[in-house]
């Protein structure tokens, strides 16, 4: 199988969509159990998959059912075909052993096709999980919640700390499976990051969170179609019509390019 | 239910012992699958609950047995008394959307005691487990992994990274229930961090990863039962007798402290 990236892009331009579907079920809103958080995903991939180049589950909100909700997850996964690809959002990142084990339940137990991960801990965060090359990784780099700056936007050295991040998964980035997690609550922190780097970004933060999505688009797009992948969780998953919700957003999306 | 630390301090004095035992069932060295994990697992606490005053399951662990290994850390859990504190290194920290599902997941699903957390996204990442006051949290400072320095010896105005990693948990702890995780890799780096706060210390990297014991417990030792827990996953879990080796670790410990 190709890599993660390489069928990334052929899904985006096939349905000419940057656009990724968070897939975060809340027993608050979907009664019912980890059963009725799965009929209630796959109702909006089947909705949706026309209309978006990706998926991402997120673990925290299939975790929470408990082992239902694990089991639930992989048989989602399953039911998709695998041409589409599904990103595992669980920022993950530890020694490297116990990383093996990560990569081992990510990408051979849930056949998840991309990862999200954490930095913190190094070169050893990344190279268990960049060492499947048919795989993608993003590191979170800037993300969109209020506290970002706390730590993210500190002087390291003579750059803020975000940067540094960038940084390490360029130094990783040996197989071309990289990518970086890039909040669309921060357009001028996007552009920041876009003129040291070509990596893949991921932009979450648009809908609920309230990002900024022309600002965002214009700032992250360099005309590769894995440059500017946006995601959208609640404002689809629990719109009244998500395949409408979906096409609005991709639509939006592919306005803000041509004008570029 | 009294606090986290309050039970762990406890524990520590009826065992007088400061050793944590790491539950990272391997399917490499125990074949047959999540149930067999969860066995060996629980005949390495019967074994050892006298000695210790904590265990820690890691979720990468028990995660690549898929829902079954999710279901058998949940049985664990239930199978062992809820006054012997059980921490949870799961590394997680997200939005605090997400990390309200993570605390349901960690802490009313599994009934996880504490858990360990990376703080890159800031006040956000700690402030929605840390409002569970009857719970612990231990943030991610500076870890005994080879690539530890990459980023967190970096300077960030004036100090490193693993000090803004301080001053960040230190900002959050109005309840009383944050830690920090400081690899026995780096006692000079513990040294310094105790200098700078009383936090509780969890202490991994012994044994397979090689970290200097003595020079540990001197660097972080301050009198309070919290402030020192030395934890031993591989060394122990695989030891031949189980039971010997927690023991020789905690009279190994309490030596040390007891020439300070």
């Amino acid at each position: 199988m190709s890599g993660f990236f390489v069928r990334l892009r052929e899904l985006a331009k096939e349905n000419h969509s940057q656009v990724c579907v968070g897939l975060d079920p809340d027993p608050d809103r979907i009664p019912g159990g980890a059963d009725s958080a799965l009929r209630h995903c796959l109702r909006v991939v089947e909705a949706t998959r026309g209309l978006v180049c990706c998926y991402k589950p997120n673990s925290a909100f299939w975790e929470q059912y408990g082992a239902e909700g694990f089991g639930a997850l992989a048989e989602l996964r399953a039911r998709v075909p695998a041409s589409i690809p599904f990103l595992y959002d669980a920022k993950r990142g530890d020694l490297d052993n116990t990383n093996r084990a990560y990569a081992r339940a990510a990408f051979d137990v849930l056949k998840m096709d991309a990862i999200t991960l954490h930095g913190y801990l190094g070169r050893d965060s990344l190279t268990r999980f960049a060492s499947r090359v048919d795989r993608g990784c993003y590191l979170v780099c800037r993300t969109s919640n209020p506290s970002a700056e706390d730590l993210q936007h500190r002087d390291v050295e003579g750059a803020p700390l975000y940067i540094r991040m960038v940084e390490l998964a360029e130094g990783v980035n040996q197989a071309g499976n990289l990518g970086l997690v890039v909040g669309a609550t921060a357009p001028e922190q996007i552009a920041e990051i876009r003129r040291v780097t070509d990596l893949p970004f991921l932009i979450p933060g648009i809908g609920a969170q309230g990002g900024d999505l022309e600002g965002s688009v214009r700032a992250a797009w360099n005309g590769d179609q894995a440059s500017c992948v946006i995601n959208a969780s609640r404002s689809i998953l629990f719109a009244p019509d998500p395949r409408q919700a979906a096409q609005d957003l991709r639509d939006h999306i592919n306005r803000t390019i041509g004008g570029l």
